[in-house]
């Protein structure tokens, strides 16, 4: 690889010759690992045109660094870093700055100290990876993904897609929400009434920060999706929490005051709990009661293999009180970052313009794509060709733990992709967790879903989404043996 | 096109029988506009598995329909949406819903009210368009960039790119932009002081979230980018504006309390202004003496094709005072949104933490086709070709400015994509704009650049990065023809 000129710069301030300037510029490039061995400089000519300087003083620098074995000349074709060159060390820290900010003080606000746990990133190494929220590349139809990618690609749509679309959605991608995914759940709503976002997680952020402020209460399942609890703190709105049943949130417990209501009805996060038809219907009487507005998470819908999915909250709502949250993470890849809100024109006026604030709009390449994914039919295929594979597993992993004697705590009743996992009382899964990494087993610690000062340690998440059928059997057998020979269970404990 | 099964629901709680409910359904799907003509629906066996009702109740419905004139049969492959079907209003208004939610009251915050102007969205048609900051389809690699997406698109790098990264970059293009990119402003980092954004817009928007509150202080130049304003009203921080002068922005001129400096010191945005060196020790000296922080944005140095840029201000930085801004927006394409950040590695902590919450990540497809793109040499191509064609460009306008007598504000030492323009005292360059849109010239009105009631508002600024060479002059002939005849010069003026 050549070396663009324009990576060469004198310092202003430098001092001693331009010579000794020259040639201390491209040592520290190579010392520091900029420039690498065998790598060509440029011309003399052009690297004098660049820094304003004789070409007699850059040949002259340039010889003294092939003397001292940094450069080399190869006939006619010029300079390249010499394979005797001084070894960079690995990327070390650039000349260490003097960093005299004290950034305790100068940092208005933090927010590395959330919830959201660490999961770790070379999860598809174990062989067991009862992962959640992970692509499997089995699965994935990456093959047209590409076709679509390139028909997004191509000379025609690009001048749409290279622009700057300010505040703008594509609008083929809006109306096949608008026409063919809303109405699975039984909403029908304008292309006015849908925002893409970057993924569900940009939704409900942006929910979030449209609706409440510090003065505001927001109502949270107990447990819950981590992240959301992170955007909520963040936000410094009041944080109730409520326990979920087996059915869900239960809308008696809403406290008397309640500005907004985050809930997950078809498919409780992660407990997975259906909740049923009638108490849908009381939680939007008693939200309309409390004049509170409602963002409903319906993550995972289309992953209803055991039976059709009840419609969406949304599609019950007739006075705009609910806010949809859809998501493309789940049902095509998480890469992706793309999601949706559908919701009454004036609080999607306002999420547009703040999205339009912190990022613009999501990239029009993967807005395209996406749409002719969808369009093609391929999205469907892929949902169809995902639940059958998903039902199969879930079939196997129920008949493994039933056989091993493991406590399902929530399995939801129309699929999904993961069973919510109650260990004995006296297990920390977090401590599990560590233990059967060791043993290539991957799990879902699930105190990082509860809120509150005492969350209980013994639940967990096993997913079916990313690990073989094939491997289940195996992967529950260490997890058995492991929660046998745990603390308070086996001879061997390791206290 | 097929219409998927899934699409169809029965409402769980309509009224009549079950055949009345699905002719209901589907005549509405018609009438709504969801289905369309000729569109294929579902096997009646297929769709009554999927309703959950017997086939004959779904035969029977479909029957009826096709009476109706709503569907038509085709020998042996189904039924079809009728070519005589009733014709649905153009996507009209599902049912209007009785929206009670009062909005005025649920809305938390509002953030439609900023000052950053709309657009033309089809800035393209127009034949003389001065527009700032659009990509120039002629000028850009489109070959290049598929090739790279393609790449980046392989089974290889799918895996990679399809996961959810939590809060990573991509390696890759973080080295490149260590490496590669910032030397050229005098800048050594490491990939751990670099964060990728989703463009300028999003960087400036972190640092301002992560390091301003409600009791801090904001210095910005007057004027400056309207979209970075609109920012730091939202974050409800105290903004202290200050005018800038032929060298930018004035040390001297801040006040004694301030805590973080947004500048544009190569090339201040809009006026094109190059803050001189000892301006920028000057600048450092006073933001030290404040302890306060200078968030630098170091937009378009790529064209800097009439003389080398100034080292970044970052660069004479010892103390990691100054965050730096980087965008790919100018130099590949604004639909990309892809930008970085580098700062402390305290700052960067926090930054990546909030991108975390608000957006997990940029797309992995976007970042991994960038640094493929920038380490084949197509973006130091691309950079070269850009700023050889402007540097025609702007002699083309700076001889048709002359040759019209008209003002030059401001015109950038270095090269760039603008010039920024004074017309005379009483002309509202708003109103000019809307005069010459109907001449088909596009020329970006100067108020909203400005800060406070008191707006000047006979400045503009006219690109020269969209509009090809050939068209400037009569572009600017009749720019000047309509100042001439505008108010105050000419004998027919409108009032």
């Amino acid at each position: 690889m050549a070396i663009p000129v324009e990576t060469f710069f004198l310092a202003p301030d430098a001092e001693g010759t331009l010579q000794a300037q020259i040639r201390q510029m491209i040592a520290q490039g190579i010392l520091s690992g900029r420039f690498r061995k065998g790598e060509k400089l440029p011309s003399s000519r052009r690297l004098a045109a660049h820094l304003g300087v004789s070409r007699i003083t850059v040949t002259l620098a340039l010889t003294e660094l092939q003397a001292s074995d940094y450069l080399e000349s190869r006939d006619r074709s010029g300079y390249y870093v010499s394979e005797n060159a001084p070894e960079p060390p690995a990327f070390a820290d650039p000349a260490p700055r003097r960093e005299t900010v004290d950034w305790a003080r100068a940092l208005g606000r933090r927010y590395s100290d959330g919830d959201t746990p660490e999961k770790p990133l070379d999860w598809a190494r174990y062989p067991y990876p009862f992962i959640y929220g992970q692509t499997d590349p089995q699965l994935f139809d990456h093959a047209n993904w590409r076709q679509c990618a390139l028909r997004a690609l191509g000379a025609r749509d690009f001048h749409a897609l290279s622009a700057d679309h300010y505040d703008r959605d594509d609008p083929s991608l809006v109306e096949f929400i608008a026409r063919h995914i809303l109405p699975r759940r039984g909403i029908l709503a304008q292309p006015s009434e849908i925002l893409i976002t970057m993924g569900a997680q940009n939704a409900l952020w942006l929910a979030a920060q449209v609706l409440l402020t510090q003065r505001r209460t927001a109502v949270i399942e107990n447990p819950c999706y981590h992240a959301l609890r992170d955007i909520l703190t963040q936000s410094r709105c009041h944080l109730h929490a409520i326990d979920v049943d087996r059915d869900g949130l239960p809308p008696e417990a809403l406290p008397r005051h309640a500005d907004v209501i985050f809930t997950t009805p078809s498919h409780q996060s992660p407990t997975n709990a259906t909740m049923p038809l009638d108490r849908r219907r009381a939680l939007l009487a008693r939200a309309a009661d409390r004049e509170a507005l409602i963002v409903e998470d319906d993550y995972e819908f289309e992953m209803a293999f055991l039976h059709p999915p009840l419609p969406a909250l949304k599609s019950l709502d007739t006075e705009g009180r609910v806010i949809y949250v859809g998501s493309f993470s789940k049902s095509v890849f998480p890469g992706l970052r793309l999601g949706y809100l559908v919701g009454s024109k004036p609080f999607i006026r306002e999420a547009r313009a703040l999205r339009a604030s912190v990022l613009r709009h999501p990239p029009g390449l993967m807005q395209r794509t996406a749409a002719y994914f969808l369009s093609l039919g391929h999205y469907d295929s892929l949902i169809r060709r995902t639940a059958r594979v998903f039902a199969g597993r879930r079939e196997v992993m129920e008949a493994a733990l039933a056989a091993h004697g493991l406590d399902i705590a929530g399995r939801g009743a129309f699929g999904g992709s993961s069973i919510w996992m109650q260990a004995p009382d006296d297990v920390d899964t977090t401590t599990l967790d560590t233990r059967l990494r060791a043993q290539g087993v991957l799990i879902e610690p699930g105190a990082p879903f509860f809120h509150g000062p005492d969350r209980p340690r013994n639940f967990y998440r096993l997913a079916y989404s990313s690990i073989p059928s094939g491997r289940i059997v195996e992967g529950i057998a260490r997890l058995a043996r492991e929660l046998d020979s745990g603390p308070g269970h086996g001879a061997d404990r390791p206290c």
